[in-house]
């Protein structure tokens, strides 16, 4: 999505790490009308899928997975995060690793909110190691759901969660995908 | 909001120790569209504040925070939470206790954001005793923005933060205001 490439460019900044920091527009500020368009265009991406709901994880998935929500006129659900593995047997629970955190948590959604008869696309701010859609994805298959697949708004090309999720035959679109960033270049995947 | 006390009448229901739970269509399961009119109701009732900003917490606020930008055609921010106080200079942060985890944490939101030139109002899909309303005004009141208000989806009335709100002269409007709840009937102000 270029709209997206070029406001990357304008506003980003490369922090040592690996780490690029969109929260200007993306994740912290969120600029509303900006992030619908990113939803109409998560929709004509997904259009062919019957879509029944978008799944995200908190927090800052929400407002992607809420404008591609409207988009499909569909409901969202957010998957919260535990610190405890101790959760009752009322929901879909999955492991998630934070490389940027260093940290282990449990994801999870009430049972009441993902059936065997929804199609789902899960929708996420950042693809880097892949471990939130994994675990998403998790969920989807705890419910008996199909997966309609996956889009998110900025993949790090470089990093090899996108591609392992392609190998697996998941289809996963990215918005705006960086196959390389220093602290005075970000080079977008054509 | 007629459609949006008919809504809690059919798909609330009320848990042991005061708790409402909404969770089918507010605050897990997201109805976007709904939440859309939400969005467009807040307007409707700030409509004379020249609001710049919306400021919400995460992550149950960031939906319903979304719909007002969008109907506003102003970005949000949502303030993150941090268990510890050690945070850096480059950020507001407040003190928020929550009553139904009963624990503490601070709330902040980076400099960047908020300034003195923003009319800011602030977001949130509950209030009950009224802290996370209390901590983000105090965000404000640190970067010298003029509090335009607060909109909140549910306020239950039977609890003192909206009417201590009121009282400190803030400008709250809640879409559907509890005054009682059982396990039999939940009954709305008028």
């Amino acid at each position: 999505m270029k709209a997206l490439e070029e406001r990357i460019l304008r506003e980003g900044t490369v922090l040592p790490g690996g780490v690029l920091k969109v929260g200007s527009f993306l994740n912290q500020q969120v600029d509303a009308d900006f992030m619908m368009e990113m939803g109409q265009e998560i929709h004509r991406l997904f259009a062919s899928e019957p879509v029944t709901k978008i799944l995200t994880v908190e927090a800052s998935g929400i407002a992607l997975a809420m404008a591609a929500a409207v988009a499909f006129h569909v409901p969202f659900v957010f998957a919260k995060k535990a610190v405890t593995s101790n959760l009752n047997g009322q929901v879909y629970s999955a492991p998630v690793h934070s490389f940027t955190h260093n940290t282990d948590c449990r994801i999870f959604i009430s049972r009441a909110f993902l059936s065997s008869d929804d199609c789902v696309l899960i929708v996420d701010d950042f693809l880097a190691n892949g471990e939130a859609i994994r675990g998403m994805t998790a969920l989807v298959e705890q419910s008996g759901a199909r997966l309609a697949g996956a889009a998110v708004a900025v993949e790090k090309g470089f990093q090899p969660g996108g591609d392992e999720l392609r190998r697996k035959g998941v289809h996963l679109e990215s918005l705006a995908l960086v196959d390389s960033m220093s602290d005075t270049e970000i080079t977008f995947r054509r």
